[in-house]
């Protein structure tokens, strides 16, 4: 273990800040709005290419061997020992996390997993370390789901848990398959491939503020809440707004909006967490009274019991207020990611980095990470984000916090392949 | 007057219903739908110019002399003495509606009005009668709006309610400017058009149940309610809908869907009309808290007075739940307009037409004889709408019902102008 050089010690030194630094600027101006300084670097996009194609050239520049797509979109840079008759079924360590956003999403959430996975393996070169197993940095695909609706898009087609045939059918927002923008079906489950992976560390931005509060710059996952998406389609009579008696409508816009307004309360009552973020409207004309209204429920809870009541909670007063307003309320569940308990030695591993003891902390947030949890022992390190804002231009961390966070995941990587 | 052969006797003949439906079967394909049935006729686009080129043929065929554009997008087909010297200001009768949609909206609305008039002056011809005074029939441009946001564009323009300049920069949701969909800055004002024109009358599909209630197919107009457009910004500040706790949340959908509510009920407690039925959220993600939400309040009242509460009542509620909430929000008025009463002479006309007399109603909608009210004489009648549905594919008006309209239309063209 790189103790001495890499955690120990109250900070990491200027020059690793600077490294840091000098890697993010790279990448920094990559779709990045003019307007809002906001992020649009959807999955399979322009934006996302160039970011892999930096990927690619900074991993190469840093010894990898091989910069392998898993024809799902995913690309894993591999370091160290190869694939060959020598190498054991499950004895890669493979690090890394996604490079796509929300719609004006900030820079960090994703690739500041990518780019610590980069930086922690130049870290142990440098200190002249080789690698007794072989090492592989990932950049997953469309792990918000901004474009094709599915979270964790990559991941889940790399485990089986997404049907290629069925992903190859998803449809963006202008009506391109993913196909279309993948130039072909998707690869699939790639039992192949996770079989040649032992460990999978994910380094992310915290999306909160519990590290604030603790004081500490970086934090390791306890596991993730389960957490989906459900479709609330709200149909009434489209009708003229201005002549229509208030008495004779059928307006869907009032059921949805009282439905918002449940979700927030019954979400505080169980200190779960409910957001109603996203609607389309048909006609969407000022003066029209809606056809139709399509909302999304993005509920979470501590447990899946907590999370069914919510769900439960809300369907039930979007149909009561349906049947006063004259309309009709359909829920779909779109996705649902159960609970997630990270790997207890790979937490313990991390808490040990730290003379202080690395602070353990659930999260909200869907990850890779908690795809892969399935399948592999798993880990997630957090790096402290000074306002808790994330999925948004104002998400931030400090070049220290990150430096901090690269030590902590090469001192982990030393840990697990270093020699 | 023609009262024998076209507005006496219980129902138009077969001949007068079938010529009805045979002119609406050659534009009913026009910019339909054909998922949802309903009507893409936005102003300045294709179908709108298919509908411009079919309404010139057909006034020429039926012998009108000129087909005149007024600059604006407004098209009128003149009949009868040519303007010269001889003519005198303010002699012509000028029928017709507008040709646009709303998104999805019905077929009649506008359309009927102007399938109407080229129908009236068809039965005169027809009769043997010719005009004492130059009679036109007119197709105004964008009345819904939908496009560039301004309802009653075309007549705004043509009678100087709108600064051409102004008007040149609307945009529309694709960001063309209303100069490069008219292919140059619009005319503006006319008033040497204006001067010679002495009566508008414009036939209409109704948007409520009135004339069903009264068993009645056609109906006169007294006024238009006072109405408006307001746009609400609501402003609060992007965050990831998974880990932030709902307590540390700005999140202006909550604030939107509060008014949405308040709007309703406000309207329902003064026998007003209020909907937003038109939203757009910032950036519209499933996992996140949106940085803006914006909505339009259309509301509508029988009186300026009560339409000013009504809008301070929104405004308040609205600002109210924005200080619970963390957000803000900013009403900004986009359009007013005060209210109209019609032509008393041209009422009592109207209501001589059939002999039980022609029902007189208020409306709520905004109409282009709204804006012409203001600088002549005008008039409005409604054919019977047996659902009371508008601005929807299931708006409707019976053949039976239209044909009756176009007998009334014809009989006060012939009181008008008739010779």
């Amino acid at each position: 273990m790189l103790s001495d050089s890499v955690v120990e010690g109250p900070l990491p030194n200027s020059r690793e800040v600077a490294e840091f630094r000098r890697l993010w600027d790279e990448i920094a101006p990559i779709g990045r709005d003019p307007g809002t300084g906001g992020y649009l670097r959807y999955g399979y996009t322009e934006p996302v290419r160039r970011l892999e194609e930096w990927f690619a050239a900074t991993a190469t520049g840093d010894g990898a061997h091989t910069v392998e797509p898993d024809g799902n979109g995913n690309l894993i840079a591999w370091y160290g020992p190869r694939p060959g008759p020598a190498e054991r079924a499950g004895d890669a360590v493979l690090l890394g996390s996604h490079l796509d956003s929300v719609p004006y999403g900030g820079g960090y959430d994703g690739p500041l997993g990518v780019v610590s996975a980069l930086l922690a393996v130049r870290a142990l070169r440098r200190a002249g370390r080789t690698f007794r197993r072989p090492v592989g940095v990932v950049a997953f695909a469309e792990e918000e789901g901004s474009r094709f609706g599915v979270p964790c898009l990559g991941s889940r087609l790399l485990t089986g848990a997404l049907d290629p045939q069925q992903a190859a059918a998803l449809t963006d927002r202008a009506g391109m398959t993913l196909a279309e923008a993948l130039g072909g079906t998707p690869a699939g489950a790639r039992p192949d491939l996770l079989a040649r992976i032992g460990v999978f560390v994910e380094l992310h931005v915290e999306q909160g503020r519990a590290l604030v509060d603790l004081g500490a710059p970086v934090g390791v996952a306890s596991g993730i809440w389960p957490h989906g998406r459900w479709r609330l389609d709200f149909t009434g009579e489209a009708n003229h707004a201005g002549t229509t008696r208030m008495a004779d409508r059928r307006d869907p816009i009032l059921t949805y909006a009282f439905t918002v307004l449940a979700a927030n309360k019954e979400a505080r009552q169980r200190g779960a967490h409910a957001t109603i973020g996203r609607v389309e409207v048909e006609p969407n004309a000022t003066n029209a009274v809606p056809a139709r209204v399509r909302g999304w429920l993005d509920a979470r809870a501590a447990d899946v019991e907590t999370l069914d009541a919510l769900v439960e909670a809300v369907r039930a007063k979007a149909a009561e207020r349906a049947a006063r307003d004259g309309t009709t309320v359909a829920v779909t569940r779109e996705s649902l990611t159960p609970s997630v308990t990270f790997d207890g030695g790979l937490i313990a591993a991390a808490r040990r980095l730290h003379a202080d003891g690395v602070p353990v902390l659930p999260t909200a947030a869907g990850h890779d990470a908690g795809i892969l949890a399935a399948h592999l022992p798993t880990a997630m390190l957090f790096v402290r984000n000074p306002t808790g804002v994330s999925h948004s231009p104002a998400e931030s961390a400090t070049d220290e916090d990150c430096a901090a966070g690269v030590r902590h995941l090469a001192a982990l990587l030393d840990d697990l392949a270093g020699r």
